[in-house]
């Protein structure tokens, strides 16, 4: 149930409705609009009595949620939500006019090597880092990160070139470690739906990146978000990584007709991954304009100063220079939409 | 195998390369390029010997073709295939500079809906007009199309407005009726196997609109390609329309990745149907700027003068205005890539 | 809609229904049953009045069929169709208590191989024989079946054997000769929705083995069967041969859940095939074993005289002992659910 | 590499060579087999020089695994593997002649539900009972599970009717409560590549039941398991239970040429859950028949008390008495395989 606040409702009004909802034995979830405030209800077993809220001084209307998701509907919350990545003044918004570009190398191999990958995203205008300190692996003896030394590395990547980290968490335990260092926690495919780790991430500060699982349809990877919002983190930014079917000309099928249906759905960002979505490098850059031009909130990229050498994902990482020739593409495409690849002003902040 | 000729070979060179083949009870396929033509040969059960070939006068080198299909491959050709649709003066160039827009409601209904829905398609700016007379439907108390009046009035509407005229055959023996009438011949999904058929429009004047079948790998697709080809008819122009995936969030699932994979592998044009791809009105317009995003050489549109009153596929076929946006925005993303959705001078010829 | 006459009504009773409906200008299907006579009605564009027939003699009700298919459903005939194959006294039954097992080549590739298998079919106790004339390839330059002279040696394996034929039409056209041979038309999974051949058997006297397309629901599956019914052949053998997904392991994923799911909504026979359905010679008999305890009507099976030297699907096509194996497995298993691999007298007809 | 010893190798050879492997910084394996033993070894980051072992006194041969699966691989083990679950004298084989049945309700709603469910399990003849104590839901407002509470249920059900417990464990940390009661570890699908929960339940000493993903490869699946052997837990048993296609008519599609794949390519035994795979209790009986025909160790079926009142997978769950006719007639089908339901003496031990 969402009860919705008249505009010229007090903070008291609204602090008395979660009152009411908290001694009922739910919870309450503030959701501030342009217009005016919603307060979202979860945890109730069943369906509630719009009444007992519209009497209340301040309340509009009480209505029921029609989807199995409640707090990631736009049905809750009309308005798109943009993410703030790390600070205020030197970070990135997700969601807004500027599209996210996430950029590096699939593992932290070394310093060295991230700091070559940090440099050249830099150059090329992304302002987001990726990089893996842990990473899940189909077999047990393949390479699974460097760990803590990794997070350091993406520690000193941001403070050289101002890039904001998203580096990936595994599991509850590990997610301690990982939130000391990254600006965006990344929930990989495989764990989408490790509700565990969902809820541990959902406790956390710090903004979610959530990728679709191999299989999740549209309304379980809702669901795997309403997860993180449920426990009290808004802060959800989804990704399209491709799905797996029959079709074998690429290491997965990118599904951007996922970017269309989440929007109209729900009010959380989508990015889309054409790296691990084509897993091939020639069609990386295709399909990076293509998702921007679907309507995607931005990308995450495989770069790596030297793919052919890369420990992990080499075949699908993008050289420098091709990374370059995607941003350039990929601004003008969304120059087309009415968006860009950078803040307002037209510079990073640096 | 395929005979590559000297720059200079004559004529007669060629003529002699072919009448060798022919004479090995082979079949010999002519394939002018930029700078040279060369001669493929199929039917030969195994491999042949290079040195056959190599000794006749005006022959560069005669080299294996290491994929499976031939004719359609790019090893065999190079350069892009550019069909032309229609007659020179007045027609359309598919897989050159100028995208293929082929645009129209899903049945041709009555003249009337058809004259309606071909002046809104002229008046968006497409050249290439769609409409079915023979419908395969699931079911077969469905309406099935109405057969020989619908050709008529296809014919009117190309008459009245100068569009060129894209309908499907069903079977062999419909095929004559087809193409009596057709500009581009279309082959559906469902039959996208049914190589009787293919061998049929293989001998057709007409050039060839080839869908995806909805579980088709990239493989069986090119070799569908490869059926019409070697009965002698080159003119095919691919069409990806969403393959059978889990997701259910759109009636399929449309898979964009294809349009590069296409163009490393195969000189052929590949045209995008966002309508069956999505099955939703509302995704259709995203995934058209995507298709072209991802480099497609043009789209197949439902557009319907009154959808909500559609005999089939209503749901997914946009309304004239939505279409006319879609022009706009589609011609907005060409242009980014160097395209236009009109021919060279800037005018459709009337 | 189905009209379903009392138990006592008289032929001229039923005669009375059927002329009303064609004088209505749709069609009548009379449906014989254990205790009464239904009359099936197709073609009426909207639905009746059960009024219109209920006050005709000998008419229990009048009832609407809710399902998109009609005359395949068990709603329109609840008992099992056991569809005579060949000849009454020598012939067999297909959907009763005896399965129906069917076995030999792919494709004939000679007379004497043709003849070798054949005997083998018959020595491990099949009564029915496959054999392709006419053979689908995905490549135009793969051996694409014998024609006529398959035909022939086929109808001499009937001769000497005593086996049923069954063999694959490819088109409308096609099927003029192919029905001159074979007891059984085979249409393959890349027809299945082939409508104008599912027309053109659907006018055939011989019974039809209908394949499911490669990724085709359930209910379309049975909409392809319906047009067969509704031109008037009601002996329709349905086939489960694997469908296409991500997985890897085998050629096709063999979907065996759909043997109970076509009993529970047709009164139409299934048989499996688990040599396409699995595609590797090692999984075939345990894969029989498992489709006939699903309760599947029968199996149809390839076997080779010399699977080494196959033209085609040699990997998956089992020696001659190993059909004897699987034919002795599944009596076993056949056993259990209360049915055989031989006629109810326990011998096979010579 | 695996290192074989000679059959009249000696405990002092063995450990010379587990000694040296773990000198070298890798880790040793024992593989206790009926003729020999050998050691496996794993972490190497490279090859290996068979020489450097093949000099030792005991050891007959080293060989390269040509698998990335290693200690799962049947090359490494041509042996079965028999897990025994709970004590020798008590508990249960799963792997050898006897099929292993697990049965009860999804969750463990309350202490009388489970032990109705534990009553019925047992008089029907299966001997594991499952019940989830910690559910994976999809939604975060569905019912997760009575935790500690509905593990004192499943320890009173083993203690009243001699049972083993087979229940889910969600994560490492949950996982240190749950193997304190149960007999089998499972970890459900979505959790097959939950890396780190793996390696927790590779350091227990209880088997582990491991289903496979929604849309796991065979490799991935035996890649998943490879994680718990290389953690030194090598009772692990596989659970095939349907994966994620485009098929609409069950839940998911059971893929049951798993098992003769499983079978070629590893020594682990293989379950099958017909209720999740297939979603649908008409489907149930029929798919179990199935795959015990096609070779599985066992069975998990959801049985519940009063299934139309279940809190999750009612539809799917099985009704004591239709239990009862499923052992009935998976009893015989596994007769035809020289298998049973039952302990070789054909009693259960009480």
């Amino acid at each position: 149930m969402l009860v919705v606040m008249k505009p010229q409702a007090t903070e008291e009004d609204i602090r008395r409705v979660a009152a009411k909802i908290e001694a009922m034995g739910f919870r309450a979830h503030l959701i501030p609009g342009a217009q005016r405030t919603a307060v979202g209800i979860t945890g109730n077993p069943g369906p509630l009595d719009p009444a007992e809220f519209e009497s209340l001084p301040g309340v509009a209307e009480a209505i029921r949620v029609s989807k199995p998701y409640k707090l990631v509907s736009r049905e809750v919350k009309p308005e798109n939500s943009v993410i703030q990545v790390g600070p205020a003044e030197a970070g990135v918004r997700i969601g807004g006019p500027e599209l996210g570009i996430i950029a590096g190398p699939c593992a932290v191999e070394s310093r060295e090597q991230l700091l070559l990958a940090a440099e050249a995203v830099k150059k090329a205008g992304a302002r987001l880092l990726r990089g893996g300190a842990f990473k899940p692996r189909t077999s047990p003896y393949s390479f699974q990160g460097l760990g803590r030394p990794a997070l350091e590395a993406l520690a000193e990547a941001r403070r050289q070139f101002g890039l904001m980290i998203v580096t990936e968490t595994i599991d509850p335990e590990n997610c301690d470690l990982v939130e000391e260092y990254a600006d965006v926690l990344q929930v990989g495919a495989r764990n989408m739906q490790n509700f565990s780790l969902l809820k541990r991430v959902g406790r956390s500060p710090k903004p979610v990146l959530l990728k679709r699982g191999l299989s999740a349809t549209l309304e379980e990877f809702l669901m795997a978000a309403e997860y993180v919002l449920s426990e009290g983190n808004y802060n959800v930014i989804l990704c399209e990584r491709g799905v797996r079917t029959f079709s074998d000309h690429s290491r997965n099928t990118l599904d951007l007709s996922l970017v269309p249906a989440v929007k109209s759905l729900s009010h959380l960002p989508i990015l889309v991954d054409p790296s691990h979505g084509t897993g091939r490098r020639d069609k990386v850059i295709p399909m990076a304009r293509a998702a921007v031009a679907a309507g995607a909130d931005g990308l995450i990229v495989e770069v790596h100063p030297d793919p052919d050498r890369a420990l992990s994902d080499g075949y699908q990482s993008l050289f420098p220079s091709q990374f370059q020739e995607l941003m350039n593409q990929v601004t003008a495409i969304a120059a087309v939409l009415g968006r860009s690849t950078q803040p307002r002003s037209g510079m990073a902040p640096s």
